[in-house]
């Protein structure tokens, strides 16, 4: 997506009726981002959300063929945002164990100060469609067998510990859209997943005193066109 | 609930309109149930209750001051429901924590059997009301205490031993009713649950190899006038 940014950049001056047609597809896929935070995606139809996005029924044909189309394409925008978050703390902690802790205080922290995208982040999870939860278990499943294997993470159950870290997200998650939650939630819920994964303390110590690194993310469904 | 069971039974027998109206009073309830399993409760409104119920829309206020207090009775319901089984293993099984396991196991496995059930308590629990959700932590929290305060458990964090065993249920469940999950998978969960509270593995062994115990409740929602 950032590569994807910079193309956005790079083709040049855009014509008026193609930036117009890149918001109205951008407002598409936020009115049904923000529907499904609001309360899932069973039911949803598209006349909700062209009527959220303030377009015309008939137009929403034009950006996507279905309103399954618009749903996909909101979720594997979301799904790419977390991978691009892990990559880029990837190539900028080289400290894997660092980089891993820091992924999850800042997946956690998101949901604290956004909250529109911590219930959507839980509604898609939770709904029938499982691309968003499998996509992440895929991803966390990926990081803690290199951890292992690089020797940083001891574990008996790749799977289980898969399981263990993602409950902890997912019930911080609904908390801290839920309720207000204290200061050093995410840090505790991070010590616990760590220690799960046989960190010391100490290590944990040092994980929590980094602070959170600049990423410089174009804002989220902003970039659109690289989909 | 049990207890209530029993009353019903002392209560000599009704009128035919008292169990008309009892019957009517579950219709309502087992429609709510059914539609939150299928969608939520967000954007619930009377009229998809009584046409599911194939009751007239009047008679839901002879029943139900409002659509809240339906949901309300039904979620109360799921919830005593829950901690009548803890109760219940609490008396027929001594060892404090083999009942801790077996209670996992068994609130799993009724995932798997039923997956309305398993829908319905994924679906509350991350609604925007939080009474399952807050019922079961609480629950669920005691019991670690209780477990740490007779030695039986270790932990340096309640709080994030009941995010961490919580976190498991709630992920195990949504597994258990999205896809087709391996036979050892509850077994599983309570390995890691039990193993993240200190308990050795040839005591964790123990707990699995016990059979489920008949627990001899009546159907849910059926014994309903208790509430």
């Amino acid at each position: 997506m950032v590569a994807g940014h910079g193309n956005l950049m790079d083709a040049g001056p855009k014509s008026r009726s193609e930036r117009r047609r890149e918001d109205t597809r951008r407002k598409l896929m936020r009115a049904a981002y923000e529907i499904i935070a609001d309360r899932g995606l069973e039911g949803l139809v598209i006349q909700e959300i062209t009527q959220f996005a303030d377009v015309g029924y008939g137009t929403f044909y034009n950006h996507f063929p279905s309103k399954d189309a618009v749903v996909d394409a909101v979720i594997e925008s979301a799904l790419l945002r977390i991978l691009e978050i892990s990559d880029r703390l990837g190539e900028i902690m080289p400290d894997p164990v660092e980089a891993f802790g820091m992924d999850m205080r800042i997946c956690l922290h998101g949901s604290r100060t956004d909250r529109v995208w911590g219930w959507f982040l839980i509604r898609s999870t939770l709904s029938r469609g499982q691309r968003l939860r499998l996509g992440i278990a895929d991803s966390l499943k990926q990081s803690i067998e290199e951890g292992v294997a690089a020797g940083h993470f001891k574990c008996d159950d790749i799977e289980m510990a898969r399981h263990t870290i993602g409950g902890l997200i997912l019930l911080g998650t609904i908390n801290l859209v839920s309720v207000t939650m204290p200061d050093d939630y995410e840090g505790r819920l991070v010590t616990t997943a760590l220690k799960s994964l046989g960190i010391s303390a100490a290590k944990i110590e040092s994980v929590l005193a980094k602070p959170h690194p600049e990423l410089n993310l174009p804002p989220f469904l902003e970039a659109i066109d690289d989909l």
